[in-house]
């Protein structure tokens, strides 16, 4: 690593870091942005590669060929790295390939990571989350296993659990997972087996509270539950998960066996307030004053879902793409204005555009302002608007494609299984290996 | 497993064994289909996911998307497993599952692997070879991470070795894959960085004999050498490889210092002749008579890579697609007129319409009985004839637009790093790891 000047300093090329990473590169302003993967990830539509819908190419653009640093005015740097600490008083981060850089401004867009309530270790490997790529195809790889895997036994009990599909959490994107998996397995697999029926799959969305999609009005959640019930989805709803095994998900009043749970639920902060030794919010987000800086420290922003900030009524802004998108344009814009001796910016407004979420083919739900709107319509605007924002072209052109497609045919055409061969194999093996096991286990957890 | 009748088993959803299925399928005859993987591989564009110009999903279609199972007239089915072994007084084949399938007649088209010439165990780790889709995301992942890490340090040793990639074997897969490095560090990556320039990144294509292209005529394997030569490869011919290791690759009269080799060398077929306990030849192919069966066992086809057959001049049958298919049929039809009590077919005759392959942006070579094509129409009719031959229509839309995207533009757009983040962050790090060390191996190297 060169002796580095301090420049500005972007952690975390998601929503935020990335239009922040654009308005100064925009703007001539010299920066370093860091993030340990090499990609800036759509999230909202990383529900589609779980359930083979879509490729990770169509949601997914390199971060240098957003940027592309040997093309700018001004020196831009991209480091595929990760952040260990931060060194208030020294103005450095530390990175785990060893490298100290100096920052005269620091923005931290680190984004959100899935919480398990405190279970993480005895609940995540049973109930993987849906955060990265890999995340993804994992996702991905387990649903078509076991479709592969119910075809291949003659153990009745092994092949129900293996065709349940329970997924936790009845937020947005619960509620597009579950969708997604009962079209997968009602339309898309429907024939392509000879043992199984994949319409016989059981889809099941659990959520604690009473309704689902609480961020939104009553009567769209409602309209969400009916349409995802026409789908054939079981929801239930106001029941808490007590536990989740090998075996499946315990509930008050009841259990679930299922091998395929997906995790959809709380979502925490990551250890931003670790690295700048500050209280932080219960989701572990950080405090931030009205212009995105720490209320001691005018050198650092933090923005998304790593920070917390009320809006004009005194409720904290939501998780959403927009705000991260807007608050990454407004820390640049307070940089940018300082490096010209210019006022400093109005303090930070969200401007709600509304927020819409999918349940399935032709049906959405959406809330902009006092405008609620559902069904095909919504569905319809749904889709323009995931479109439009996608990053780059190319990709545009191939998710409407791989879209229109699917909704003509039915097909998906991502239904890849790919990872180590040996983890493949081992995934059919462990199958095996717990049919002669299974009956005892049902039993206990049926007794429970 | 429920209690089978013997029908068709067919090893291996390749070219062959694919050709097998869907004609067997057509004529409504049962039969049993196994793969450990869930999808069909497009094996010659393979090279160009390993290079980031397409999306695995782009060459790579579900087998069950291909012959749907439960929309056939007859019973066909279809087995994610391995083959561990076959009975053939029993006439079983058993898997790694825990099944045994019993056959009226087996097709084997298990195709080949890459052989390193008895050093699998020392070569492998630091070369790796182009088989399947893990093997070309994995290549991808390494030829990223390499310009990151170059990126990043300030060895200049390092960052030679990591910016020096060597293609071993000169056949077609080796002189597109050297072509393919050279064009994406030369075009699509180009601008992307801010401390080094990709654009002098070395790209060395090595070949044990003295000229490219051996299955071509010669004047086509001098043409390759001239345009691989001016898209900035170097060419070295008439060098077997004697060593590779962590610090690169060593020739009778040179080493080259470099973090990525790649090996398209060797090919030896699968272990089908172990399975039968019948001789091999060299290769590891089983002989087998002018209709593709065991000589002395009816019942058992073997075809593609892993079976050896002459031509009507008494030279074996090259390991393509084309053979691999066109011997799929032959079978198929073979059990068809048998279950119809039709006479057997005349003997198998390949026919050969003609052999091609690319080296960069608008060349290629192609033979066509006495015909030899070279340059921009050689090119043109090769991505026409590729695409044809992608199964399923939407692959074909997609790659065809990706590739027209990616000739206007020079973008790649599947140039993503994905994978467990533990092993990218390794990578890195052992990258880091041995900066310390390399001034000693590289003197050591450069003294053998």
């Amino acid at each position: 690593m060169q002796d580095r000047e301090a420049r500005v300093v972007i952690v975390g090329a998601g929503f935020g870091g990335l239009t922040a990473a654009k308005t100064l590169a925009k703007a001539g302003v010299p920066f370093v942005l860091i993030d340990r993967r090499n990609h800036h990830l759509f999230q909202p539509l990383l529900y589609q590669v779980a359930t083979a819908a879509l490729a990770p190419a169509d949601i997914a653009v390199p971060i240098r060929a957003v940027l592309s640093p040997g093309r700018q005015k001004s020196h831009i740097e991209i480091l595929m790295d990760e952040v260990t600490g931060i060194d208030r008083t020294a103005r450095t981060i530390s990175t785990q390939g060893g490298a100290t850089i100096p920052f005269s401004h620091l923005i931290l867009a680190t984004g959100s990571d899935y919480a398990y309530f405190g279970n993480e270790d005895r609940w995540a490997p049973h109930a993987p989350a849906l955060k990265s790529l890999d995340d993804a195809l994992n996702i991905r790889r387990r649903v078509l296993l076991a479709f592969e895997r119910a075809e291949t036994t003659s153990n009745v009990a092994l092949r129900q659990r293996l065709m349940t599909f329970v997924v936790i959490g009845g937020g947005p994107t619960g509620v597009e997972t579950a969708g997604a998996l009962a079209e997968l397995a009602r339309a898309t697999l429907a024939r392509d087996f000879s043992n199984i029926d994949p319409r016989t799959a059981r889809v099941v969305l659990v959520e604690a509270l009473d309704t689902l999609l609480n961020a939104y009005p009553r009567r769209l959640g409602a309209y969400t539950r009916k349409k995802l019930e026409q789908m054939g989805v079981e929801v239930i709803t106001g029941r808490p998960v007590e536990d989740i095994t090998t075996d499946g998900v315990l509930l008050e009043d009841r259990s679930i066996l299922t091998a395929n749970v997906f995790w959809c639920a709380g979502v925490k902060a990551t250890p931003v307030g670790e690295w700048l030794g500050v209280e932080t919010e219960r989701n572990g987000a950080v405090r931030v004053g009205p212009d995105l800086r720490l209320e001691d420290d005018p050198h650092i922003f933090v923005i998304g879902d790593a920070s917390s900030v009320d809006d004009e009524s005194g409720d904290p802004l939501p998780a959403l793409a927009p705000v991260a998108k807007q608050q990454g344009r407004y820390a640049a814009e307070t940089i940018i204005a300082e490096a010209r001796n210019h006022p400093a910016p109005d303090p930070f407004r969200y401007r709600d555009w509304g927020t819409m979420a999918t349940i399935g083919r032709a049906a959405a739900v959406g809330k902009f302002g006092k405008l609620e709107v559902t069904g095909f319509p919504a569905w319809l605007l749904w889709g323009a608007v995931h479109v439009a924002y996608l990053v780059g072209f190319r990709n545009r052109l191939s998710v409407m494609l791989n879209w229109l497609w699917a909704w003509v045919s039915y097909a998906k055409g991502s239904r890849l299984i790919t990872g180590p061969d040996e983890a493949a194999i081992d995934a059919l093996d462990s199958g095996r290996a717990v049919e002669a096991e299974l009956d005892k286990t049902v039993t206990n957890l049926e007794e429970r």
